[in-house]
């Protein structure tokens, strides 16, 4: 446990009401602790913080080539998208490629994250489909391994399934964790979540970052793809898409759910894991940003850019300002032995 | 601050994935601390939770007599409604009793809590009205007031109107907290909203315990009002409203916004204030049952008949379970002079 907290805090006029604390892996491609908040070694899932690594198989396996996909359609096997109609449009052109349909698709519908998609849906009366999942980008590449490895995509969804088999492999693989020491649960989408501590999905993240430095064709292809296409890596208004625009690539970000999120960063060759303790989405973006900021990893501009992400107003019934979202991060220093050691002045915020 | 610590989980197969703290003051009505768990004397903003010491001022400055007001109408007073057409009746009748309309309401609109409710209006394809707004009762509770010692309703919301300084006094007064020492801000609905210690809170549950077991006329009407009409306190499928229904009245209690719950005892003239650290609203009833449990103020029965609010099965977006919300409580018990000491055997679940 790091002896300084970071926490994401609510507040109400002057006084403080809730308080998000936020769990941080700083780590470089050799797999050194470089700076931590609370306790690296959390464990928790990767949920779809997993997709850029998870991508790396629809490259190497040759699934990319062979089918004819596109850095745009690679962006959304990467992303948790918002539902839109472009979003919604790029998911059922890799699926087409593979020679599949929307039927396919294991994951269960919800409504789209995109309000204007939301309401269009709801004003023409029409039900979210499986393709508004979000994650139907990762489950159209999953079928597009399936399909490059010559394996039926029935059941891709399942444990047992040799897709997921794979790409347990290419997670212990990244995250210098073993297979066996991998947690599994079922996601939101049906498929297998990772459960393992920050420091190793942090590994994952530095480890990606530098290889796609090196121009390995892989993750130099997964890192473009998420840097060129930041919109389907999310979606207009959503943090992972403007801090890619922002930073115009510098970093790769991946949320996931219940509070977790990762960052790889080439030109430095670090990797970023950090869990909102309680899951909430709220604390993320204001998370991120101070974390980022705090290592001087985005500039102020880049900060005051994301403003209203860091900052979130937060306003009642009748519209009025009640008070604010904002984060306080505190990062420990870390020593070339990798052990935590006071010393890092810190405070956003 | 306690040396235990309680939480409420969230599991994804077998692993927790994210974690809510949970601190918990439990007062009697001497002002002595008799159990607790993490930082009792944590300031926080006391939300709806409030609301019933703000009900007293219906009984006790006329307006109840005055405008026969019912038990029913009075229980909507304390409550956070679901906002069911049966709740908005009881707004609106309390309303014409006093010759307004809900014109006058300052609470701004929003989606009905029950679901079904929510449904009807989209199905109609109408907006939700100040009326379906939660707080509405309140808000008629507190024009009630205003009508009754003759002020002017408009702006009653405004902290600077006589009916606002009425009510803090009569915070001040059961939290046995200086007016001036509560922390203000803009709540949900547009009025004042208190911040202060869970210490205080809890005092001032324990306190309108007793004076209602000793008879005394507004405390004694507002319990019976909730133990009586629970429906109006929040709503079907609600933890206020279920708890009350299994305890057959032998508690009252009210959540408020943002992880805030207390409870009052009449029998033991014991008051409970918890607040979930982050604000999640999914860990309230966990931790209020499992903290209920622990003080043996509910029987295992009660606590059994509570299970689908204790346990809540977590399913994804294809309908399978994924995990639980549970709690994991651990209390400490304090001494005569108030000062905890280590000695409760803890763990709920």
């Amino acid at each position: 446990m790091s002896e300084l907290e970071s926490v994401v805090e609510l507040t109400r006029g002057a006084v403080v009401e809730s308080r998000h604390r936020v769990h941080v892996a700083v780590v470089d491609a050799d797999g050194t602790l470089r700076a931590c908040s609370g306790d690296p070694e959390l464990t928790t899932f990767w949920r779809s913080s997993a997709k850029p690594i998870q991508a790396l198989a629809v490259v190497d396996d040759g699934a990319f080539e062979r089918f004819g996909l596109t850095l745009r359609e690679l962006a959304l096997v990467c992303g948790s998208h918002s539902g839109t109609a472009a979003h919604v449009r790029v998911a059922e052109g890799i699926l087409d490629k593979i020679g599949l349909t929307a039927e396919a698709l294991a994951c269960g519908p919800h409504p789209p994250f995109d309000s204007a998609a939301r309401r269009g849906l709801e004003e023409q009366g029409l039900e979210p489909v499986r393709l508004h999942n979000n994650c139907s980008g990762k489950h159209a590449g999953m079928m597009a391994v399936a399909r490059a490895r010559g394996w039926e995509p029935d059941g891709y969804h399942r444990v047992e399934h040799p897709v997921q088999a794979r790409l347990l492999t290419e997670v212990a693989r990244w995250t210098q964790r073993p297979a066996e020491a991998i947690g599994l649960g079922v996601d939101g989408c049906g498929v297998v979540s990772y459960a393992m501590p920050l420091r190793h999905m942090a590994l994952a993240y530095a480890s990606l970052a530098a290889a796609a430095r090196r121009g390995e064709h892989g993750p130099a292809t997964v890192v473009e793809a998420m840097a060129a296409h930041p919109e389907m890596v999310a979606g207009e208004g959503r943090i992972c898409t403007d801090l890619a625009r922002v930073t115009e690539g510098r970093v790769f970000a991946k949320m996931g759910a219940e509070g977790v999120y990762c960052v790889g960063v080439p030109g430095a060759e670090l990797g970023i894991a950090l869990k909102v303790e309680d899951g909430n989405m709220r604390a993320i973006a204001p998370a991120v940003a101070g974390v980022l900021r705090e290592l001087d990893l985005i500039s102020e501009d880049d900060f005051g850019a994301l403003h209203r992400h860091v900052f979130r107003e937060v306003s009642n019934t009748r519209g009025e300002p009640t008070g604010e979202v904002r984060p306080c991060i505190c990062l420990q220093a870390a020593g070339p032995d990798g052990a935590a050691h006071p010393g890092a002045d810190g405070g956003t915020a």
